[in-house]
Parts: C-alpha cells; sequence; structure tokens
C-alpha cells in the first residue's frame, strides 16, 4: 500500500495530507517526506533526524509533517537578574544560525553580572483580540459603543465561560465611520494565550451580534494588532510591557567593552534615537529581535511574535561616571503552556531557566521568561552598542569570514 | 580533565566559552551542555540530538553550542506560481510550533493551484547598510552630502574590493541636524547580504572620514533600518521589494473557501486596510509574519528578519465575477548563501525549492527564493482571511484543542 | 518722545517689547510698525487695518503686536447636520487663501444637504497633557507608577483645585527605562483646553514629586501629544474623537458630483486607504487638514491644532445601490471660549454657527463645533474624492489660473 | 434687485454663489454678508472690514466671499541668520491668536542673535505629486515600472510643456498589489507648487495611460503626501528639507534662559526625542507647528502645509561646555508666488523679509523664506525647551490669565 499511496501523492491523485488518516503518524510522516523527496529529488538526511515524539507533535504543533529543522543552540550567561519573578543567575537557550549572536550576547550577560545584575520590572499583561464590527452608520456605532461599556459584565462572564486561567479586563472601542473595533484585553496566565483570547472573544461576540443590530465583519480587526508592527502595541501594550535597565560602572566599561560611557551614550543617542526617529521606527534598539528570535526559537515561542518584540526602546545615559542601561519592551508575548512549549528541546530549555509548563500562581512562569528574555535583551544591546562604539562591528563579522 | 573543567565552568572559575580552545568541538559541547545540566538541573534529552557537524556549525553560526533544537517541519503545495524566477509547482517547507498554520497555508496554495497560479513580481532587491556621522554644523553637513555626491564612484570602488559579489547602487544621504545618516545600498548577489554590505561600508567609511571633517559615530545608524518596524523599509524597500497575486474564480471561492468573493472584500477591507490603519500599523497583513517566520526557520534564513517581512500589504478586490488577491512586501531579506543556509536540514528545504546555494549567474537563487515565500505569504492570507469571511478562525483553534 | 523711542528701537537700543510699559497699547503698536517699517522699507498699507480692540487682544493674544493680517473669508452651505449637539442647516465660515476650497466644500454641503445631511457623534472628549519624569531605575519607576494607580483621587483635587471647569478623567503611565509619562485627560467644558490642563497638572505635579522619589524633567514630555503627528492621538484621541457620515443616493453622485459611486469607492480606496498605508501615514483622507485649516482660522483656533485635525480617516463603501460616506476626527482640538475665540470676526464666525461662547451646561458649545467641523471636513472630503473620480482636479486648478 | 436677490439667498431658491455672475463683487460679497447675517441673526461688526482688493482676491484665492478674518499680528527678532539665501538681521511677521507665542519666539531669536545667528542650509527643493494607477496584474504593473523608467524623459517634456517652471526632476514608482503610485517631483522655483505640479502630472498622466495598459484611478494617490502626516514626507522631503542649528554659549543659557545646558539637553532628550518616540510619533520636536502656522498665516502660505512642517526633529547636545540646538524640517512647503502671498498684508510680510515675489533667478525667495522659517522654528524650540528646563511653561500661561 506504501508504494501505492506514494504514487497516488507524486500524481497528484491524493493530497499530503489526506494519507493522515489511513497511516499512524510515523508512517505517515515518512511516506510524505518520501513523496517529496522523490518529488523534489532531493535525498534528505537531516529532516528525517527528531527526538519529540511525532505523534502528540502532529496533534498541536504541526500538520503534514515530514521531519523537523535543527537549529544550533549556544547558551550566554550566567546573566544575573533582579526581577519580581526572576531571580539569580540565569544561563540563556540562544536558538540562531546568526553567528556571533550568542558570543555578542554572552559579552553583555558577563557585563550586567559583573555590576549587579538586571533590575526589571513588568508594567502590564494583556493579551488582546479586537474583532471588527459594521453598523448602519455612525448612530449605531455610539449605540454599540454605549452598550459595550453597559454589558462589560455580561461579556466578561461569556468570554471566561471558554476558558480556565483567561481573565477579561477591558473592552476598548475604536470607530472608524461605520466600523468599531473592541478591543478586548485578557490575563491569560502562563499562556502567551492568543488561542484562548480568540476563543473567549469569539464567545462574547455571539453575544454582542445577538443583541446589536450590528454585523461582525472579522473575529480579528487588526487593531489587537497580531504579528504586525503596530503603533498600538508600542504604545499601550500586548503582551508584556516589560523594562530592564543596569548601572555600569566606567571601570566595566572601559575594561570589558573597550570603550567609554560617553561614547556609548553617543551611539545609542544618534542611532537608536535619533536614527529611528529619522526612519519613521517604532522600534527604538539596536537589535532586540535577533536576541528574542533566538530565545523564542529554543523555548518554544511562536516565532512569529518577533515581530512585536522588535517594538523596543534602548535608552544608554550618563548617571554621574557610570552608566544607565535600559530597554523596555512594550509588547512582548511569550507563554510557558501551550504552543511549541511542551517538544522536547524547548521544553528542556524552559526547564533552564526555571519556567517550564504552568506556574503557581498561574502566570508566574510567563512573567519570569518575560523578564528573562527582556534581561537577555538588555545584554544584547549594550554588547552591540558597546561594539559599535568601540567599531569593532564589521571587525566581528569579518572574523567570522563572512 | 573532563571533571576538572566542568567543576571550574561550574564554579565559575572559567567561562563557558574558555573550553573551547582546549577541547575538540565535539567534547566541548558536551562538557558545556554538561555543565549547564548540572547548573540547571536538567536532564538533556533532546537539544543533545543533532545531525549537522558541530565543527562546520561552531566556526560559522553558533558560540557556545550545547546541542540543537528541533522545530517541527511540515509541508504546503504544491503551489503553482508564475515568477520570473520561480516557475512552477512547489511544496513549501515550513518550521513551527503553531497548530493549523501548515494546514492554513496548504489550503491557500490549494486554491491558488486551482485557479492557476501566483504571479510574482520583483520591484527592487537591494540592501542597506546606513552609518551615522557627526559633522560639526549644518554646513559641515551640507559639505559632507555634497562630496558624498561628487565621490560616488570612489566610494563605490572602495566598497566593493571588499566583496566578490556585492555591488553598491546607491548612497542616499538623511540629514538631522549635524547627524548624517548614508544609507548605503547594494546588490548583494544570492546572499541575503547584511555581513556583506557592512563590511563593504565599513571600507567605505574610512574613505569618508578621511576626506572630510566628520566623525563616525556608528557603523549602523538605524536609517538602514535592519530588524526593527520602520517606515523607511515599508516604503523604499529594504532586500527583495516583491509581490504576488492571483485571481480566484468565485467557483473556487464558493466551493474551497466556504464563503464569497464579496466577504473576503468586506474582511481585508476592514481588517487589513481599516484596522491596520486606525492601529497606526505598518502591516497592512493578516499574518505574513506566520509563513515568514516558518519558512525563515525551515531554509536556515535570519529569524529576526521576520520583523522585516511583516511590512506586507494584502489587497482583496472584486474583479468582474472574481476575486483578485495580492500581496506586496517591500522588505524581504533573504538569501541562499551564508547564514544558516549550509546546515543540513536547512539546505535540504532549500533544495526541495531548488534554490540552494550560489545561483549562475549570482542572485537568481535568491531572488527564486523571494518569489516563493511571497506566492506562500499569499496563499497564507487567502486562507485566512478567507477562514475569517467564513468565521472559522475561532473554531480551527477550538478544534485543536487550544 | 515717539521719535526717540522709534531711533532707540531701530538701533537695537531697546528691544521692541520694551515699549509696552511706556505708551498706551495704540501708540506702542504703531512706533512698533513704524520702526519695523523703517527697518525693512517696507510701506504698510494693509497690515494697520484692524477692527478688534488692540488693548484686548495685546492682553491675551499677542506680543509685540504691530497690526494684523487679513485672511479672507468665504461661506459654504448650508450643511444639514445630524448630530446631538449641531442639529439644522449650518453656514460654514472658512477663511482660506487657497482658491477652489471653498467651492468644493460648499459643493459637498450641497449633495450632504440633498441626501438628509451628515450624522454625526463624538466618542471621546479629552484633553491631555503628559509630563515627563525621571525615576532612579525601572524599580523607582514601577513604584510610581502603583502611587499614581492609589492616589489618583488626590491627583484629581490637586488638578481641579486650579480650574472651575477642567475635571480630571485619568491619568495613564507610559515607561520608557527610568522615563515615566504620566498622560493626564481631562474634560475641559467648552475650552480647548490645553492652557487649562497645563496649569492644572503642574499643579498635580508638585504633589507627585513631594511624595516620590523623582524628578519632573518637563511638564510636557511629547505624549501628550500637543501638534506633532502621533500615532498616541490617532489611536486613543486627544480634544473630541468625532465621526461624521452620510449615505448619498446614487442619483445625486450621478447628477451633481458626475460620477458614479463605484468610482469614488475605488478612488478612496486606492488613494485614502492604500497609498496613504502605502506611504507610512497616520492620515488616512484627503484633505481633512484644509476643511479644519480654513475653519479654525475663521473660528479663532489655534491654527497649529491642524496637525492633530490631520489625524483623519474617510471611508467611502458602496451600500446597496447608494453610497456610504463617513469621517472619522480622532483629535480634534477646538473650543468656544479662550485663545482667539472673543475677537472681532472671530467671534462673529462662531456666531453663525451658535457656538460662541460659554454653553449651558459647559461643553455644549466645543461639541456643537467639533462637531460641525467634521460635518463640513465630510463635505470636503466627498468633493475632492468625487472630482478626483471625475477627474477634475487639475481642471479646477488650471480653470483657477494657477 | 438686491432686496429680491437677498430674499431668494434666505429662501434658499438662489445659492450663495450664483449672486456672483449677476452683481459686481463688492455688492455681491455685501449681499451674500447680508443674508448670512439675516440667517443666522449675527450682526456683523468685524468681518465686513479688510483692505485688499475684493475683486482680484474673488479671483484667485477664495469664493463665496462675505469678507475677511482679522488675525492679530505681532513681530518677533531680529534674528540673525547665516543661510545661503537669507543673510543678516530679519524681524519675524507672526499672526496668531495664542498668547504668549510671540514673546517666546522673541526670546529664542535674541538668544540665537547673541550667540552668532543661526546657520541654515537647504537639503532637498521637491514638490511632489502621485497618481495612484490600476494594472491587470502584477505583471502588468511591472511593465508600467520599467516603461516609466525609460520614458523619463518624454514625461518630462510632456509635464514641463503646462509650466514656465517647473521641471520635473524624478518620478519614483511605489507598489501595491496591481496599484501603482508614481510620485512626481518638481523643482517648481519660488512658487510652493502644489498646483504646478498637479497641472504638470496630470498632463503626464495622458501620455501615461495613452501608452500603457493601465487605468488612472486618481491624480493623487496620497503617496504625494499633502497634507497629511505621512512617513514618506519625514523621510524623503517633499517642499524644502532644511536645517538650522547654533550654538548657545554657556553663559547667555544661563543669564537668558535662566536654566542650564545641561537641563536643557535633559528635556530635550526625554521630550523630544523619547517622548514622541513613546508616542509614536514623527514629529521630535516641542512646537514647530506653533512658528509655522503663525508665520504661514502671516506670509499667506497654505495653512494646511502646517501639518507637513510639523515633522521637525529638534537636537539639544552639549559641545564642550556650550550647547549646540538644532532643528530639521524635512517638508517645509512654502512660496513667495502664488496662493496667498499677492494679498495685501501677507504681501507686506513677505516683504518685510526681503522675500516678496518671484525671485531672480527663480527659488531664492522661497528659499530665503524656507531658512527663514526654519531659524525661526529653531529659535521657538529653544525658547519652549529653556522655558520647560526652568519650569516656567504653567506660569507663563498662568500669566496671561488663562
Amino acid at each position: 500500500m506504501y508504494r501505492e499511496l506514494l504514487e497516488k501523492l507524486k500524481a497528484g491523485e491524493m493530497r499530503l495530507h489526506e494519507i493522515d488518516g489511513m497511516l499512524d503518524t510515523k508512517d505517515a510522516v515518512k511516506l510524505r517526506r518520501a513523496a517529496i523527496s522523490e518529488l523534489t529529488g532531493v535525498e534528505f538526511k537531516h529532516i528525517d533526524q527528531f527526538s519529540f515524539d511525532a505523534e502528540d507533535i502532529t496533534k498541536r504543533n504541526i500538520e503534514n509533517m515530514i521531519g523537523a529543522i535543527q537549529v544550533p543552540l549556544g547558551v550566554a550567561g550566567p546573566l544575573l537578574i533582579n526581577g519580581e519573578y526572576a531571580s539569580g543567575r540565569y544561563y540563556i537557550p540562544l536558538a540562531t544560525t546568526e553567528g556571533a549572536l550568542v558570543a555578542s550576547t554572552h559579552r553583555g550577560c558577563s557585563v550586567i553580572t559583573a555590576c549587579g545584575g538586571a533590575n526589571v520590572r513588568i508594567f502590564k499583561d494583556e493579551m488582546t483580540r479586537a474583532p471588527v464590527f459594521r453598523a448602519n452608520d455612525v448612530i449605531g456605532v455610539k449605540r454599540l459603543v454605549e452598550w459595550v461599556k453597559e454589558n462589560f459584565q455580561r461579556l466578561k462572564e461569556k468570554a471566561e465561560e471558554t476558558t480556565r486561567f483567561g481573565r477579561l479586563l477591558a473592552v476598548d472601542p475604536f470607530v472608524a465611520g461605520r466600523s468599531v473595533f473592541l478591543r478586548f484585553s485578557y490575563d491569560t496566565g502562563d499562556a502567551m494565550g492568543m488561542n484562548m483570547v480568540t476563543i473567549a472573544t469569539n464567545a462574547a461576540v455571539d453575544l454582542i451580534i445577538e443583541e446589536n443590530d450590528v454585523e461582525l465583519v472579522a473575529l480579528s480587526g487588526n487593531m489587537c494588532t497580531d504579528k504586525k508592527p503596530a503603533a498600538i502595541n508600542a504604545i499601550m501594550g500586548k503582551g508584556k510591557t516589560v523594562s530592564a535597565d543596569v548601572v555600569l560602572s566606567r571601570e566595566i566599561v572601559l575594561g570589558k567593552l573597550k570603550t567609554t560611557p560617553e561614547r556609548m551614550v553617543e551611539v545609542n543617542y544618534r542611532k537608536n534615537l535619533v536614527g529611528s526617529a529619522r526612519a519613521g521606527s517604532l522600534g527604538f534598539n539596536a537589535h532586540a529581535a535577533n536576541i528574542a528570535a533566538a530565545m523564542f526559537i529554543a523555548c518554544g515561542q511562536d516565532a512569529a511574535h518577533v515581530v512585536e518584540a522588535s517594538n523596543a526602546m534602548t535608552t544608554i545615559e550618563l548617571k554621574d561616571e557610570d552608566l544607565y542601561c535600559s530597554v523596555t519592551l512594550p509588547s512582548l508575548a511569550v507563554g510557558t503552556v501551550g504552543g511549541g512549549t511542551r517538544i522536547g528541546a524547548q521544553q528542556e530549555c524552559l526547564s533552564m531557566l526555571g519556567a517550564a509548563g504552568a506556574g503557581d500562581p498561574p502566570g508566574v512562569n510567563s512573567k519570569k521568561l518575560a523578564e528573562i528574555i527582556a534581561a537577555a535583551v538588555l545584554a544584547g544591546e549594550i554588547s552591540l552598542i558597546g561594539a559599535l562604539a568601540a567599531r569593532h562591528l564589521a571587525k566581528a563579522h569579518a572574523a567570522l569570514g563572512r
């Protein structure tokens, strides 16, 4: 049968996902891989190497599975953190293919740790979903906006019926002609929560359209905003809003970063503030996305949320003779349950951080993860700004032979 | 010695990277992993599983390596593409942990292919690096700007001395008081090129500071803009500017997407245009970042460049009785040489697309990859907008048990 | 003495404002004008023509006065409005030097009125001021944020002690490293209110710095945001958030605008949505600023607030066979008391609208003015989009001989 | 007849503009005013006061004229300027109703002049118009883009046939699916030029649609971008891109601004850079729009262009012991011919600046005006930042009794 199915797949008489019901998972994966191999002429020697449980994974994380990608994993640290959830020394797992990234972050961890560690605080923790409705006219729009205000409690009940952990915190209306966007904000515990809030909002939407003369246009109206660069996230937050800072002593800057506090202030000012401003940017940082991407892949986070993580601002300022450095990430979407967090290697990375699975009380693990990421981003910023100040960047790239 | 080094690592008497000179690569990786295991109390059963050549990888792609992350890999397609570089049926490799993503993209591929395939065109292909200088005053700034204009040819020669493939195309000046940002744009062949342009620009910078009374503040002044959301990339482009489109027949929309062309137009209009506009977004799409992230991880691209990929615009319009759908990605940064492209599984994915390694002439492979990604993003957009129009989104999530 | 002072002014021995204490207002104005005349060689025949009371004006509206500028005033309308504050037919005063603007707005009023008038609703009415503080570190920042939450009532009392009409509605904190921005939002009755909220916030700031270990850096920290284009205003609002809409019958579009509903939908879609999106704009309209500027000058508003008024979105959509048109202005800053509202001609224009001075209850007049402006902007949008759809724009300009 | 027409106007049997053909201008203005007076119950004692020639004005600047608004005019200065077009001491005309604005700008002029004057340089001078076209698909889009590149010379000839002074400099294409925006950039001599470039582009468009299989959707596609806040203008410029700077001595800052250089650096940093960044702003300044608005009204500029003027960036930096201050306005749209520049009082203000009418060679007058405005904006910024640093802002407002 295997050969027969293979031929059908190759001939296009059967579609790639149709074999899932006919074979057990392992065989389906193998057969699909074989079909792709024959169709594309590529002999696979690597993507078939994986140690996670395919059966489990194909239920939750992937469809049409043919194997796995291996992303090299390095570690930076220890990084000393003084957060409300993360406290102590952490080893930062970074999955990346970009040479110099781990080394650079490592250097940043080293100077932060030498200077007493990074303070971290979370200011907001709300996951959002914003359906869009169409009313008849602006009069109908206003009626809906008022109805929502008066019926918040009922919306909350409806939404929370669908979830054990999610708590509806607010519904903010935004208007554009006869379009109304209702931005639902939730506490989602240890889950990153996009799926949770989608399902909960879907339930609330039923109540809205039942009792109001409006039409639901789409369950997501892009004012959420999910996985797109958007000022609304940079300003109002989405996921965790978190800041990390440290004061680097002048000696450490001179000795380890081989530059001066004044040079670093100047680089950060003209690059991360003036330059980003002039570019019409929502990201006033050097490379927050690099650290976020590498930690997201390592820790089973949704890699597309790197977009929101890149809405970060870095400040570097003189403080007497020393150097005050901070990062603020207004929209860091992370979780420690759901998504890719249970997959073998990913869960091991979360465990390295003491942040795997559900926390007690719910939410402490995802907050811990957020604090660690913020501190690691700070390390990355300090290291790169230091390198630019010392004019090491091109040399670092050149040394890696690229 | 192993035990001794391990104890030193654990005690912090030796740093994680210091063992690299003392042991061969395999042992260093193993020792570091053991140290992290003991320090964090995590027993690693997955991150030590990898099939790529650690020695090669640690030279170019990672430092402080302790293993690898396995990201599940699925495949969508076939996707019929009518590009200038990609032409024919492609199977799209997607490495993700987000359930429903492959299935959704697969559905999009199916309707595109059924309707004759996606047209794709590349409009611009320039990788950028923008150092920032400080002049004495605006008079000095103007002198520099004029000098650059007059000496473009010399800058080009200097820059191109450092690279076999890179070609300097333009240097655009931007001013902010006494800060000057010179945005260098290059053709980088099949390389994504950030490192190439950094090194080349570094050489050109030497000439600038030699002959002008200005100081280099930083080799990257954030008007590049690399890995941050920025209007300059969304407007002027960075990497490839590429558009894909297709006309879906009404029958296909009704039959396969279970909704109507009119509903899809309405959803795209209120969500991707009105909603994104109201959110102050640079991304007028539904989830381009999802497809970009999954393909980037699969194909050894720099995952942090998902940020620029998310600057995409989706349009869905009636065309007589049928449905015109397009995506435009102004700043898609991809390559088929360098970075993670040579790693085992990643290279296999590029090979699946017939886009591994250097093309002949240089550039055709990276352009082919860009065209395929754009077409896949189109598939993702069509599928998600279709699902929202049919109000399937929450159901899809719910069905996956999340 | 006159001649002597004149010579001193000309010689720079006395400064332009120093004569104010020495002469009565009329003479000071005259003398200053004479000095400028001699210094610049311009014989003034127009700027000395004005009918307002110079003494009153120099106390509140201008310093170093030398005369007045005359801005031509035209009128558009009647414009039928169905608002909550404005109801009935209004004649729109427009002070402008740009030919075709009044005629174009007039045409828009005509079609709106013919179709039953514009619906208008106000969704938010809050004037903002956001001082910026510097804390010691993110730990201190979090303490401040929490203190503000706990002490809102006390802040409210302090702020409201300074004003008869202002009511503090909320204080929203935004963080960037050790910088904290507290965005104070007020109901300011019939006043536009920037000055009122500045003074009130100044009082609240005293309480904050007394009880917290933070420094005030600036009473305005630009997250207000006043007179700069800013997503925070476009999204969260500043001043009045107001929407106006109308359904134009197909006959009217064909007969009066000489184009089709379909053409207007297409123009608005590709220009105001796709085009603005592609330009990285916060203004998704055709020329809201034109109408706002002309009404602001006519009605004694602060002309620099045209910046916030330009954050407008226009939507034009088919509704069965007819044409749904709307504008939404998220940040319209207007008032009917204070500023230039009491000056002769300006007050006459406000009176034309039945919106001069303080309303009863306070706020109804400024809301009425906001509703009328929104409806007039809608008229302007309809007319220009109609002209573009009929390809009349260049002809209109050409006909005016420019 | 007068009474009869009046009754018809009041009864709505005749429309406000219809009397223009029946009466001479003066009588038409009077009659219209009388009608509005009776319709609204307002007795006009001020708007009927004006000294310009109504006949001339109604041909070019206004329709449905009923009179004029008088805007109080003050003067700041002298302001010493070291520009390429403006050189020497200037008295800055400011028409405003906002108390404290002239005084504040005056103070800024005083410190700049005391420190040797403001350097000013213009970096770009291009007025833009961007029509939007619809092609059949992305293949057609690419064909058009290539056609435009190959036919630039022909487009230039067509466009320039319509104008004596306008010169087409470039046509930049931007793509969004099947929409193509062609951004035409012109040198427009001493005219602000929006009308000139509209007419010229209209001519070029004829050639485009004649020879390409595309449809013109709208002559302005909002990528121009005219009178809306837009990153494209802030980044690429529109009108004049101009920078002004000055080094203030420490003594002057201490003695005249009653604060320290360090305080002003801190205020500018946290307010104009960090605060604006956090607000998602395109304006990194304190109140450039205030000075621009007041000078625009005084000098007969289009007041709606204050929107583009507000895209300004202010930098304040220590320079040894002194204080470097700059402003950069990327998109300052001004002219000295056309628009309101010929009206009595407005022309007098331009004459005060030695910038009335056409320059020789063409363009020098509008550039001179741009340089003066930039220097005046610098004065305004210095004064307000100084006041905030000394915490004088609220006091200034309070002193003015508001």
